[in-house]
């Protein structure tokens, strides 16, 4: 089968919000007027990202997830995005259900697929993705790291640590029941983008990043962008572990010690962690009720910069979490 | 070195058109009011793109060169780009010449690099790029391969073969006097991307494609988007023949039948082949003069489907020519 032909069985749909879709030299984009477009870009590459023998569907999930789990950060609104694709040769029984997870989330999110490319090569699969941001009387709304302010709220959406607690299970460093690693699988293999809670967010929050490389890794780029510092309350914290990390702890597979760093730098969540003025209290709860996505307000924003951790009875804790780096 | 500072010391410069570059979740970018987007996304890897020892400072421009091909054949004003980069390892001494390459063309276009992403993985060098066309009258300015009419001359621009030549003479599958190679290389290394001359095409050609797969087989998507056919009279084609064959074909290094097979279907080439009206030669004239880039008429759009080669004396040649394809 040649590329073209592959293009055109598994990825081509008529163009619906763009003017031009898959098939020419470019696709053509006209942004709604008062708009700003929201761009990202993830690459996903097997072994680093996933394990050779993960399921198609789910990684067609996953790394459009990773994409719009972007977009959620930024508060923008998913529009559309281009698949560059990498195999080592053309197989229709990996391709069929990685374009159906793949197109599955995309309609989910109305996320329209309007070019790319595809090439052989070692499996390799980059997504670029376009949402809409409005602009308000000249201003952007778009969420970004650069906004918190000392006296803040610190806050995380959904739960943390099932992702890591899944990826060091099948890597074989820990063993764990099999109910609770089929639960944080699903947590690793096909993560929730907060899609809806990045938008109910807009005018609400004042940062706000997605928790890919980690919690506490993550949050440093938030509290550098904005000059600021942190406490995070380790016992408000805990009330984020995901419900696998749970049952492992419950069943003895693995230590509270451990659940806990799972959360604070497992990675691969793709939540959002965002600060908000005390006076949005209720605003942010109205957010995550319209987006019916819990959120956990685990600290707050302070002038003093650094990341400084405390346990129920307000003692400083060593540094011991540091995150992800794919280079590191 | 970790992903971070990679990212910083080699690809973080200040944004300038855009509203947020490098750094946060998303970049935001807001297009002129009247105008589209024009988005394409091309993915390079090693083994099938280029040669493990390609020179880094040409592939960082190659690698961006092929995209911006792809905004000339839409007429597109290149905007900005992202670049997402899988390294077997943090290079410093590849990384400085890639991105120096890079940025060089960049640089030459004004083109902003806005986001990306770094990975750990098989070297593999994916970039999206993004481009403004007018809108005039509700009417997108963009070149569409669908706009060949019967009675359209057909014309290529620059010059063709080289870049195959060169990549047959790496492999090993030919020998080329010094001299001769050395010009064929620069040309599959460094391709010079028409933008200039894509955009004075606005408005005068009715079909625009770039040549990345060989002419007869990019030609052939501007037929069937139009529902048209073409006759290419091959002595007009063999005026494309760029100056390292011509050298090797004086030199006795290759036959004329082989020139002519790598002018009609080397590959790699990254022109323009278009289409205008007969009314539009003065026009095609002077968007060729204006953009300082030489185009040649090689034969004219028909209404009878399919490709015909005609030798000087008007005889239809054999079909023996195919085009590259990735999977094919």
């Amino acid at each position: 089968m040649g590329e073209f032909d592959l293009i055109a069985r598994y990825f081509t749909r008529p163009a619906r919000r763009a003017v031009l879709g898959v098939g020419d030299d470019c696709a053509l984009l006209q942004p709604a007027p008062g708009t700003q477009l929201a761009i990202s870009c993830d690459m996903l590459v097997e072994g680093q990202h996933f394990f050779p023998d993960v399921d198609p569907f789910a990684l067609g999930h996953k790394a459009l997830a990773v994409n719009l789990s972007d977009l959620a950060a930024c508060g923008a609104t998913p529009l559309s995005f281009t698949l560059a694709l990498a195999l080592p040769h053309a197989d229709e029984s990996w391709l069929e259900p990685f374009s159906r997870g793949l197109l599955a989330l995309a309609d989910e999110h109305s996320c329209e697929l309007v070019g790319g490319d595809t090439t052989q090569g070692p499996l390799n699969i980059c997504i670029t993705v376009f949402g809409e941001v409005p602009v308000v009387g000249g201003k952007s709304q778009a969420l970004q790291r650069s906004g918190a302010r000392a006296g803040d709220d610190l806050y995380v959406s959904g739960t943390l640590g099932d992702a890591r607690l899944a990826l060091e299970a099948l890597r074989g460093t820990l063993q764990l029941p099999a109910e609770a690693l089929a639960q944080a699988r699903t947590r690793l293999e096909q993560p929730t983008p907060r899609v809806a809670l990045g938008q109910a967010l807009r005018g609400v929050a004042s940062a706000a990043i997605d928790v890919s490389d980690g919690l506490l890794g993550d949050l440093r780029h938030i509290l550098t962008a904005s000059g600021v510092g942190a406490t995070i309350r380790t016992e408000l914290a805990m009330d984020l572990a995901a419900a696998g990390s749970r049952l492992a702890v419950e069943r003895a597979a693995i230590s509270q010690e451990k659940q806990l760093e799972f959360v604070l730098s497992g990675g691969d969540d793709y939540e959002l962690a965002f600060t908000a003025p005390m006076s949005a209290r209720d605003a942010v709860r109205a957010a995550s009720q319209l987006a019916q996505t819990p959120v956990t307000r685990i600290g707050s924003i302070e002038s003093e910069t650094g990341l400084r951790l405390v346990d129920a009875q307000g003692q400083l804790m060593p540094g011991r979490f540091s995150s992800f780096d794919h280079f590191a």
